[in-house]
Formats: structure tokens, C-alpha cells, sequence
């Protein structure tokens, strides 16, 4: 099943438009700042019940409403309306409810990743791991209140060690199930990365990722972490917070065996994020495809190969310009002018 | 006087290369992980002694140095030398010292700032507030001195609260030094905003900059933060932190009065770092601009409106492909096509 049509009312820069879309790869082509970001988004939007972008002016500038209407091919349509007071979403018709569809969104401001400090690469495992792990994204979210209570008991200086010892033992359980997701997904995501990365580069390349923590993550994780918080808890005073556990762990992502962030240029960064894309499309069951401003930073070859690995599945993808790449697709292909 | 030649000897990718330069606008074409950033990365080198990428590899793989020469419009060489184990650099004759040339850098990573947390918006304009004011960075080495010892006062509870009216005081007569400095730049910064934006956009938005900060910046400044500390400080005790100061101020960035995060595009975002980046050229006699990726999320338009901005310096501006525009430059220009 495929997004034939979609119609967006009075959302964000849109007052009234209608686009029709192969099931194929779309190419959306315009200047900075006609809204095909947007349009990305109104599909997302549709997919997931959330925006990827901050909510702000959803509604377009004056109005109280805005409403998007998606027509898919089995010739069934999906209706969304959006508040502007509240920003809520409403389905229209009890009868057009339809599961949400898994989507995969490719957006630059994602390669921040590989830039930022270890947490956001964390958070990304964490959350790739939660989509599929039930129960994971609540064994973090005890985990980051432990350690909450730990800290304040650091800082405080109030409370007994033996108060202490409850949020330690607590910290090494939940730890060791929490590095032990992580480790595993990162072997999967290390097994998978280097021929998807050598398929759009076409070089020879070595990409691996791993998961880097001060313990070693095996059965034995949680008496080692128990252990290395009690002997350092001076210096936990110290410092006020604590030092050791998954929360300091990183996930490091290298070529030739050197980190990507020293080595690695803009475009090789840009391939390694779209490995990952694909990784996470091919888990997923006829996933859409999004791909924002995609081709930035890409030569054409990539830019082809790129079309290429995701052309089985129904892409949208924005560019500033009509690039002599597109005109040479071989998938069936639309492209949608502003 | 314009740079005519670099010659790249065993420098990052480069085993022995020579290029030759127009003394307008320079356009590098090639495909991804080839140099073309290296390239850049030399001539700012030359300029600055200091590298804008991690340092790691300038020495290529296997080789013991690297060497760098520059010939000038004026006939003279300026040659560089790095060493491949601790990476120093060092002149090789005598003779070719010359001053450090000025010079203006845009590349991708920056647009971070516009999405990171305000420490980096804060430190972008201290840089720039220390380059035109002496004695400006040690204010702010100072400052930062003062906020430690305090914030471990509040964490470790040692000292009576007498001390920590030393550190409050240190901190509210620096604090407002930093904070009217801050101000003063980016109401500067502000005025010219506008205008060059509206240049590279040829649209009629209102960008604006604005100082944000818990105080206003005045006279009274320092007494007002004086006593924001004193009257605090239990708050300060429970959190661990010093919860007023400069050290907590924003620099926001706004396109018809809202935040850039929240409604502008990424190619808004970059035409207001390099409307940015022409204020800091402006400032500076006849500085050398570095563009590296600088077409990547902008229409053709816009990259026009760019090469133009920048067009009576000598340019150089790195891109994966031969663009229609740049058949269209009006400037005197060189492309090197790798």
C-alpha cells in the first residue's frame, strides 16, 4: 500500500495544495523555504501521530485549523485535523482509523549524532532498542531515576551510606540489562553497516561501530558495577554525580578503526547515517521512506546509490535543485516541482 | 595580495600536489572524502597557525612530515612544516615570516549553533567580542575561575558563607563587564543582520538577534547580580550550581520574531551564518573566506546571491559538483576539479 495523494489545509505554509505521488521515488524540488520540509512532515505526521520538528505553527499564521488528507492506494483516505489553540490531532471519521505505518525519516539535523556528546548516541541505541524490546524503554527510565536519587544524595550529603547502597544495587540491575541491549544491538547494527556504507561509496572502506563502556558487559556486569560504585563513592562525593555505569558508556562509530568525527568528511559522516537508515527500513515492514535535503554533501554517485538502496520502498525525497542524477532514475519515479 | 599557488606535500590525503588560484572567487569540484576540505583546512593553517579540524593525520598515513608551501600575488613563499609525532609547525626559513593573514571560515558543523544549548551561542560570541577587544578573553578566564570555586563551595559545603561573598563579588563585577561587552556585539551584530540576509534572499524577511539575559545589562548591573546571588543562594545549595550570571545567558535568533529552531529552514538557518560571516569579513582588511560546502541546502539563487557577497575578496569554496551557477559567475573565478 501506497501515499497516492496527499492534500494539506491551511498547514503551516500551505493554504490549499494537493500533490499526487508515484509508488515508486519522489523527488520534491524547490528553493529554501517553499515547505517541502513540510510536506515531509504532514506525512510523517500521518505515519506516526507526532512531528519530527518543533510543533510551532502547525496551523498556518492566522488561521484556527489546519487538515491533511492522505488518499492511499487501496483508495482508502486518512483524515487529520489540527487545533490551533492546543495543537491536538483529531481523526475526522471514526472509519478512516487505520494503524499507524512505520516510517523511516532521514533529516541533516540527525548528523549532529556523530558531532554531539556520547548522550544523544545513547539515546539513539536506547531508542532503537526500545522500539523492539518491550519493556526496555521503562528499565531506562528506572535507571535515570535512580541515578537522579543517587546524585542528590551526592550532593545533599544527606542520608547514610546504607542509604547509598539501595540506589547502588539498583543502578548495577538495571545497568546490566540496559549495556546488555545496547551491546547487542550495536553488534547487530556492526555486522550490517560496512556493505550497506560500501554500496553507496563504492570504495573498500571499514566501517564499524562499538559499543565503548569502562566494564565489561557479560554475565558478571552487575557485581561489577556494584563494586566500582562503592569503591569509588569518594570520588562520587567529589565530583557530585556518579561516575560509572551505562550513562557514561558511548557508542563509537570509526572507519579504518579511527573515529569518524577526526576522520571521517562530511559526506562519508552522511553514508554512515543513511547505513544506519537502512538497517533500521529493512526491520521494518514496507516502511515510507523520507528523506530530507538527502543529497547535501553527497557527489552524484552517491546521490544515485542512495536512490538506489531505498527504490523498493516508497521515497520522498527534498532537494534544492533538479540534479542531472534524477533524470537518470531508473525506479519509477515522480517528481514534484515548487 | 591574493594567494597564487599552494603546493600540499604529504598533507592529509595529499602525497604531492600543486594548485593554482585566481585571485577572485575559487571554486573546488569534486566528489566526497577526496581532500577538498583539506585543501581549505591548509590555507587556513597558513593563516592562522592552527587547524579548524581535529588535528589527528595532517601527517599522511606512513609519512614522518608534511609540508606546505604558499606562494603569493607579492612573489613571495611561505612554507610550513609539520612533524608527524607531535604535530608541531614550524617556519622553515626565517625569511618567510609573515604576519598571520585574517581569515574567514564557514563550514557546516557551525550551524550547530543555532540548535545546541546556549554555551555554544555564548561562546561564539566571546570569541568574537575577544578578537576586537583586548584583555576581553581574560575577563572571561577570570570569570569562569570565579564560577568554579563557587560552584564547589556549594557542592563540598566547605566555608562559611563569608567566603562565598568573596566569589559572589568577583563574580558581579566581572559578570557585568562580560555582559555589556556581549550586549554591545550583538546589537552591532543586529543592525547589519538584516540587510545582508535580505541580500542573499532577495526576500523582505526581519531577522533579528537579541541578548537574553535574567538581568538587564546596565549600570546597576553588578549590584543586581550581587544580590541575585545572595538572595539564591539556598537555590544555589540545592542544585550545585550558581543559577545567575552570564554564564547562564542566551543569544537568541529569531526570523520575524521567533526562534530560528522553531520556524526557520535549514537554508534560513545558513543564509543567517553566512549573512554572519559577511559582518565578521567586513571587519577585517581583506581577509581570505573560506566556504566549505557552503552550496549544500541552498538554491541556485541564493548560491549566486553568496558568491556575490563575498565576491571583492579572494574566495575559496569547496562543493561536489559542477554547478550550473557557477558557469553563470560574473566574478573572476578559477574552478579545480578533482
Amino acid at each position: 500500500m501506497t501515499i497516492t495523494n496527499l492534500r494539506l489545509a491551511q498547514f503551516r505554509n500551505f493554504y490549499d495544495q494537493s500533490f499526487d505521488f508515484s509508488k515508486g521515488v519522489n523527488i520534491i524540488i524547490g528553493p529554501n523555504a517553499v515547505g517541502k520540509t513540510s510536506l515531509l512532515e504532514a506525512i510523517y505526521l500521518m505515519c506516526t501521530g507526532s512531528t519530527f520538528r518543533a510543533e510551532e505553527n502547525l496551523v498556518q499564521e492566522g488561521q484556527k485549523w489546519a487538515r491533511i488528507d492522505i488518499n492511499y492506494s487501496d483508495n482508502k483516505t486518512r483524515t487529520l485535523k489540527i487545533t490551533g489553540d492546543n495543537k491536538l490531532f483529531e481523526e475526522e471519521k471514526q472509519s478512516a482509523k487505520r494503524p499507524k505505518r512505520p516510517v523511516i525519516l532521514f533529516e541533516p539535523n540527525e548528523l549532529f549524532l556523530f558531532y554531539q556528546n556520547p548522550n544523544a548516541r545513547r539515546e539513539y541505541v536506547d531508542t532503537r532498542v526500545a522500539s523492539a524490546k518491550r519493556g526496555y524503554s521503562n528499565t531506562v527510565t528506572q535507571y535515570k531515576r535512580a541515578l537522579a536519587h543517587r546524585n542528590k544524595l551526592l550532593k545533599t550529603r544527606r542520608g547514610a551510606t546504607e542509604t547509598m547502597f539501595v540506589w547502588d544495587l539498583k543502578l548495577a540491575e538495571l545497568g546490566q540489562q540496559i549495556a546488555t541491549e545496547r551491546k547487542q544491538y550495536v553488534s547487530q547494527l556492526n555486522k550490517h553497516i560496512n556493505p550497506i556504507y560500501q554500496k553507496i561509496s563504492n570504495h573498500k572502506e571499514e566501517v564499524s561501530v562499538e559499543y565503548v563502556s569502562s566494564l565489561s558487559v557479560d554475565s558478571s556486569y552487575t557485581t561489577n558495577l556494584l563494586k566500582k560504585l562503592q569503591d569509588n563513592l569518594h570520588k562520587d562525593f567529589e565530583t557530585g554525580y556518579t561516575n560509572f555505569g551505562p550513562h557514561r558508556d558511548d557508542i563509537a562509530f570509526k572507519i579504518f578503526g579511527k573515529g569518524v568525527k577526526t576522520i571521517a568528511s562530511r559526506g562519508e559522516i552522511r553514508t554512515i547515517m543513511l547505513a544506519m537508515k537502512k538497517i533500521e527500513a529493512d526491520q521494518l515492514e514496507n516502511p515510507v521512506i523520507l528523506l530530507d535535503d538527502v543529497f547535501s554533501e553527497l557527489d552524484s554517485l552517491r546521490r544515485q546509490r542512495v536512490v538506489g538502496l531505498f527504490g523498493a520502498n516508497q521515497v520522498f525525497i527534498t532537494t534544492t535543485e533538479a540534479d542531472l542524477v534524477i533524470k537518470k532514475l531508473s525506479a519509477p519515479h515522480s517528481t514534484i516541482v515548487f
